[in-house]
């Protein structure tokens, strides 16, 4: 490709409203426009990319067995109505209406498209297991996007569904998608970290994310370097500490604590540690209310708590409320519950030791309180603490890591939840009818290119993986006249014929300016045929990753194209070495 | 690939909902599968045509260096608001609110967005011409959608947009585009014909059609066979024979005609023919109201009508309203043209001649009536009768004929509408400031996949140009035990590892079952490993077009090879040839 013919708008200045790097060099390099918010127009180069992670994404998926498919981008509201998600899926899911008044959703993943469409194509055992995926065009209402395409609102993902007649089946292919998706981040050059996450409310039995470590991340990740247990902090087990069992006074008392409504002020009027204290938190959702007590230098776990109860809401109740059932917040205690409350202790809480918990009166506190013996009402235990940088790993007890990570990747036991609400069934080896269990395994293509500039950026600009480079080669001829000018020509010619794929920079511009583009573009090797050549046969070939510039006299085409050819493989191998 | 490893989800029945053969025959080979009215799931088998045309399209498009871009399918009402067409656009263009109260469309066309995209990237006229286009999802909210992809409500377009400085430049791309489609349907091995069409009220300067003559076609083009002038009916100048031209009562005098409304009873009852008679039609856009006087034969062509008004809407006006206005609706004449309309008398009315017209109140027409010498109001002359088989073709005055087409293409000289709005200006060679003029191309990718199948089908079912076959060989084995079996996965490594593109049917089915799929699917080629090789040696190729076995001796696979490779050039040849 000739930079003549090409459109190279790239940009000096970083753009006003990009706050990460990769939002500001897909601008400044000209791979992408924002369209409006959340919205993106992607320009030749940055389109050359997203395709080639497509076809990353698409063989591995082939290679599988996975089918491809390309399903409608609007999906009618029964779909919905059959799973019961119409009216769970928030203001994220988009929707529209169409002439006939009939409602749609723009689709932003697609289990009930697929279910419905599988159902009648599955008639026996022997059909199964099935991965169906496509690679499209999906939407997300964001209510706040940003980083440019690493949170959008209409992006590129690919979603894959397997459907199967028993878990072992659901396992195998689970394996295989987590196999297939270490392959694809290493062939994109990303380097992803599979962590264990939250399966929801869905009742699914297994989830992995796959994670990029950026500190850019809006998840935090909770890594032992020990045993190599990674996972989400929204699933992460709570695993106490000894040193953190409760200390405080033994004798049970009612003690005044007047104005001390924080577990802060309590313990320390108290003159005991924060762990020494059980806390409380008030939940409602629709109809049912919750009181959740845990050790008092701890935070509450939602997802935890939501996967627990299998709530997909959860509110916390207003003081006012609070008052209204005879509890006065700040000095709640389990032994002070009214009517109508679910209880929850959560597991952190050992139930033999005394703690300093609420008085159920305004002022006070009650010390040496030992729930074994003190809670008279019904309660669930359940680990619903969040855990933090620190904790002993729910693996090996060494110390967990913490990190932020960008989720790129996403692989997800889904059990029946839509087979069932979509009646699927297949006649098994036994002739009997069989509800199937099911898998989902999303990658989001736009945010893998985005996350690949996080890693692969320096102060010059982006240093492209060769797998997903717009193109391996950015050759930068200088001439001066119509000679020089055919010898470029035949540089270019050259390598093209040899199979690589060129960006020929042959614009009538300076020097700084082409090697500048070059280096923001970012094409992992570049060639330059310049003033050097014309006076004394002077090549070089650059390493845009090393920031390596190696010169060498030019003998002929043959030698140039080993050379290219040697760090083209070179380049290819590093991926696989990573 | 392995049939047992794909979906076939073949049918012998024909779905109720599909009236024409390439929406059943879509169902029944499996390619695709309905989701909701006007839209479809595409399936592995179908997914794959859809992909191989869209490449077809874009190496042609690649080839006259227009760059692709993917532009979001949410369009901003802001853009459509810049260039008036958020009002006009109707029913059919699909809108969504986003959660902030933000409205958008889906975009049904991208003249807005990609002239909201190049405008900054456009500073001088070096930067020109250029071409850009993007292949993606487009959104068309049919009133009635049928003919299954043919008319459905999302689908796949390339749509490409031009800029130029000058009319020269526009042409010059204009006519790469008309190349390049007539390489692009020939490559996928579809039949069309480029026609004169309307230009709209957008004040383009030209435009045509690409056109597929077909019985289930909803526009009517007009051929002619001598020069090869083509048009859309919607666009063809009407040309009067000579022995049209009125012959009736010379006399002028009012004329009794109770209870004769209509053209044909007037005619009959004054015993004259209707090309002898002048009629009337009004319409109103809003403010404005319209007479339109017309030879009494003819029809009026309301795109032609629109083109010359440039409005956008034409209301029949309803006759208790004509009446309001002192018009008696059967009985206007030329002469009886109240206040405040726009009068326009159709060039087909031969203006020295005497006709038969309207008289102005009930019951009364007048005949003997010179328009040149009557008409005292202000008039406009314009052609706006619909043109018709057997009349003469604007261009060779030889008789033209009348055929039904599916449009599959479109190219259109814009004009300066959507740049003039969007501003979009560059310095000249002379460092002037000047808005660029634009043109617009669009392919519909379905359509064109849909239109292939409705030329290549017959009894068995498709058979598909070998471009864009799903794959170029259907290999079907009969095997009984293992030694067959690994003889027939012999035969599939071989084929596939000579690089043809294989669908081996080895599953536990009937021979018959499997050549029907094999014919119905459409392989071009067909190999059959069966009894009689393991008999006697003998294998068949089988060429679906022609639906000819040619039976012959197994030799090796170099001979077999060789046969299958020259067939498959063969086949591509014809291609070309056609």
């Amino acid at each position: 490709m000739r930079a003549s013919k090409y459109l190279v708008p790239t940009e000096k200045e970083n753009p006003s409203d990009a706050v990460v790097a990769s939002h500001r060099l897909m601008i400044r390099a000209g791979l992408v426009r924002k369209s409006g918010s959340g919205f993106y127009f992607f320009l030749p180069l940055g389109l050359r990319i997203l395709k080639k992670i497509e076809n990353i994404v698409r063989e591995e998926m082939d290679a599988t067995g996975a089918l491809e498919f390309e399903l409608p981008i609007m999906t009618p509201s029964e779909f919905w109505e059959q799973s019961g998600r119409w009216s769970v899926m928030g203001p994220e899911m988009m929707r529209v209406k169409d002439r006939h008044d009939q409602w749609y959703a723009l689709g932003p993943t697609h289990e009930e498209s697929f279910s419905y469409l599988v159902k009648p194509l599955l008639k026996s055992y022997k059909d199964l297991p099935i991965n169906v995926y496509q690679i499209h065009t999906k939407f997300r209402d964001e209510i706040r996007p940003r980083f440019g395409v690493i949170r959008s609102r209409e992006f590129i993902m690919k979603d894959a569904y397997s459907y199967h007649l028993d878990e072992a089946s659901l396992d195998a292919t689970y394996q295989d998608m987590r196999t297939a998706y270490r392959k694809i981040f290493q062939r994109c050059g990303l380097k992803t970290i599979p962590v264990q996450a939250d399966s929801g409310t869905m009742g699914g039995s297994a989830s992995e994310e796959f994670m990029v470590v950026s500190p850019i991340g809006e998840e935090t990740l909770l890594l032992c370097g020990d045993c190599g247990y990674n996972s989400n902090s929204e699933k992460t087990p709570f695993i106490a500490k000894a040193e953190d069992s409760p200390n405080g006074p033994k004798d049970k008392k009612e003690v005044a604590t007047p104005g001390k409504k924080s577990i802060e002020d309590v313990a320390a009027f108290l003159n005991v540690r924060p762990q020494d204290t059980i806390k409380a938190v008030a939940f409602q959702n629709g109809k049912e209310k919750l009181l959740v007590f845990l050790r008092g230098d701890l935070e509450l776990n939602e997802h935890k708590l939501k996967s627990y109860l299998k709530w997909s809401d959860l509110d916390m109740i207003p003081e006012p409320e609070l008052k209204n059932s005879n509890l006065v917040p700040g000095f709640i205690g389990p032994s002070d519950v009214g009517e109508g409350f679910k209880v929850i202790l959560d597991s952190s809480i050992q139930k033999d030791f005394a703690y300093v918990v609420g008085g159920g009166k305004e002022d006070f506190h009650i010390q040496g309180y030992v729930p074994s013996s003190e809670i008279k009402i019904q309660y669930e235990t359940a680990d619903v603490a969040l855990a933090r940088e620190g904790d002993p790993c729910p693996t090996c007890a060494k110390t967990l890591k913490a990190e932020k990570g960008i989720e790129v990747g996403h692989i997800f036991k889904l059990g029946d939840k839509y087979t069932k609400s979509f009646q699927i069934q297949v006649l098994d080896q036994q002739g009997k009818a069989k509800t199937l269990t099911m898998g989902c395994y999303g990658i989001g293509v736009n945010r893998t290119m985005a996350t690949v500039i996080e890693q692969c950026n320096d102060d010059k600009g982006i240093y492209w993986p060769i797998s997903i480079a717009p193109f391996e080669i950015g050759l930068v001829t200088l001439t001066k006249g119509e000679e020089q000018d055919a010898k470029a020509l035949e540089f270019y010619e050259n390598l093209k014929n040899e199979g690589f794929e060129v960006f020929w920079d042959e614009r009538d511009l300076g020097p700084g300016f082409k090697f500048k583009d070059s280096e923001l573009i970012g094409f992992p090797i570049r060639i330059t045929v310049g003033k050097k050549f014309f006076e004394s046969g002077e090549i070089s070939i650059y390493n845009r990753k090393l920031d390596k510039d190696e010169t060498f006299k030019f003998i002929d085409f043959d030698d140039l194209n080993t050379r290219v050819e040697n760090l083209r493989q070179e380049l290819y191998q590093e991926l696989l070495g990573d």
